[in-house]
């Protein structure tokens, strides 16, 4: 007999069908003699309905208040499906954020889970109750609910999985895994049976949507082995767990890439102290994350600044710094929104020498300019040309044997 | 400066026009200093959609499930207010059941109101905040989510009037107030000053469909004076106050009445002890409620007994009655649908007498029969053939002169 907690997303809850799907997933377990706590997203949608429905009432919605209005939707699939599971013989029970005292700070919107107090969710379980839990929301000690962010279902699985001790928790989602690389780009693309949570974060921050960032660094603290899966096959999916030691005998697992990239550069900025602050400061508080960051320095004094950022964020970074020219003294702004990011990604990398070196002639190979690198770890991103991607992908893909068998 | 309780119903708040319309009359009393707490109803026409949902997954919901889903309906409105409160510069922060403190018992779907701690509310009314708070549910010691049953928002206000010993409690509707009786049917039908709880009480149980008996009941308990009006005009309600002395000059109040009214009638049943008891007890346990009962002794022990039931459980009750005819020996059951009660109220017949004698005699001047009389206290109601029911109004509405001022 096993604890597990499973997670189903939005596309799995979409209607009464879909959640039909879900009920019968978990009676199988159920059947099988194991404890379930099953969390759930808001119908696929149903969120996007409720945040237009907030700009119907203001552009910038109250924080608390729209959390309040959000937190809806979870609360509507949970206790559907406990309905069901109750209206077919199977005891069900479902656990908004603070029946389930999924305690978090009060960063409305991003909050983040503190701690959670699962004595009420055994006593349940300990009744032989199926429990399903709304994913996405908590509660502060002050007693409002929060949430936590897009895709915050998966952290509050992963975080009640932690929290439980679970044996498993299994990440249900509309992919059936984590892929070497993006399988409509790249036909070889393969399923890993298996990958380190490291390069999950990695895989995860570097465009490949499949798990929350924040949940994988909860697994990664917790040690919480995720299995990343479909809910509409019975196929394996993905192990995400802790780093082994055979994972190094593989040089790179996996190639992300990430479109949503513009680069901009600062030709003959006045190399002095306190340069970079002045340039980064006002980026900051406009609340503009700056990725990646190279130097180069010229002769007499003067110094080249080349940075990538969202391409959401590039006109208004553009503005920035064309306004901080004239008073840094910089020669010329220029923008490039047509960039893409490649990388690598693989925990082999740290006892392996010589895979950037392989990664940058692969790509001279087929005449694709690399205009920015920057290394990990375990992994090695490159800056080049949008219209390359695809090709790019391909050829390392090969190149590093990702169609081969972990 | 009064603390205030307003209530708005489902059309009130049926869309974020209505909704913005809620805002303004809210911003109207807090910007003449008044603290306000404001109760909401779900959308009109978003609960019966819950409802259907839930009835998609099952024809018999769960019925703690099912008040978690309602509970949606109201976190909708109430945060929506609150979000555009604060939006356009008025504090404001809204309250779940859970987190007003209102606690309930546990019968789900029906649930009742035991306790409300007010301290948090009353926390946000010192921070000059306007208090949002979701009519028709609650929550019990055991941390589960509750509703009140239909029109429970009604009952959330005057609770929260009672344990905040609010100044006063405006239930804010789609009518203007309380009529002398259905103005659709009787065009000199006047809109009352005043009304005593009692009066209102039957006048509700009547069919006067204005305000929630509970809400009411629960207001006579805790003397909250309601004043009952229209979210959609500035023209002052009715009031629904303890009854007052110059309350007794008037003899008749209202005339309320029911078309939703079928009778029965059993013939030459055996007259022995006990008997009544074999009648009725099937009917309660079938969930029949049977409202008027008279029994007419005939010579050799022999009795005929005739009650009125809802329309809606006629036939069941009449299956139920002809199935225990041949157990009990009753000559016959009779059945007809096509009846209605018209009644008319008044703490005024406390002190007056012949008034039940002129309605009577009212109703035979225009050859109206009247098939069964009950009377109570403060009001008399007659069966009569349905067809006559418009008529029998006018008539009575123009012998105790409802359309003279109060």
């Amino acid at each position: 007999m096993a604890l597990i907690v499973q997670k189903y997303g939005g596309t799995s809850v979409g209607d009464i069908d879909s959640i039909r799907n879900v009920a019968n997933r978990v009676i199988k377990e159920y059947q099988s003699g194991n404890d379930l706590v099953v969390v759930l997203s808001a119908m696929a949608g149903a969120t996007d309905q409720l945040i237009n429905l907030a700009h119907q009432v203001t552009d910038i919605p109250d924080e608390r208040e729209l959390d309040a209005l959000l937190a809806t939707g979870e609360q509507t699939t949970v206790s559907l499906l406990a309905m069901m599971l109750n209206s077919i013989g199977f005891p069900a029970v479902s656990f908004l954020g603070f029946q389930a005292q999924i305690l978090t700070n009060d960063a409305h919107g991003r909050a983040r889970i503190q701690e959670i107090n699962v004595d009420r969710i055994r006593r349940a379980l300990e009744q032989k109750k199926i429990v399903t839990v709304a994913g996405f929301q908590g509660w502060t000690r002050g007693g409002d609910i929060t949430t936590l962010g897009r895709g915050g279902s998966d952290t509050s699985a992963v975080a009640l999985a932690a929290a439980l001790k679970a044996d498993s928790c299994e990440i249900y989602t509309d992919v059936d895994g984590v892929y070497t690389t993006d399988p409509n780009i790249c036909g070889k693309a393969r399923k890993l049976k298996k990958i380190s949570y490291d390069e999950m974060l990695e895989m995860a921050s570097l465009g490949a949507k499949v798990l929350q960032i924040r949940s994988v660094e909860f697994a990664k603290k917790y040690n919480v082995p995720v299995h990343v899966r479909s809910s509409f096959s019975e196929e394996e999916g993905t192990m995400v767990v802790r780093e082994e030691k055979d994972m190094e005998k593989v040089l790179v697992s996996g190639i992300a890439y990430d479109k949503n990239q513009a680069r901009i550069t600062l030709t003959k900025v006045p190399d002095q102290p306190g340069i970079a602050a002045k340039i980064f400061t006002p980026m900051g508080e406009a609340g503009i994350e700056v990725d990646m960051i190279i130097q180069n320095t010229r002769a007499g004094g003067l110094t080249d600044l080349t940075f990538t950022v969202a391409t959401s964020d590039y006109k208004r970074a553009m503005e920035i710094q064309k306004n901080l020219a004239r008073e840094i003294g910089t020669e010329n702004v220029y923008g490039d929104e047509n960039i893409a990011k490649v990388s690598i990604i693989g925990v082999g990398m740290r006892s392996h020498a010589g895979i950037a070196a392989k990664m940058f002639s692969s790509l001279a190979n087929e005449n694709i300019n690399i205009s920015m690198i920057s290394t990990s770890e375990i992994k090695v991103s490159c800056v080049i040309e949008e219209k390359y991607t695809e090709l790019a992908i391909r050829v390392l893909h090969d190149v590093f044997e990702l169609d081969k068998a972990d």
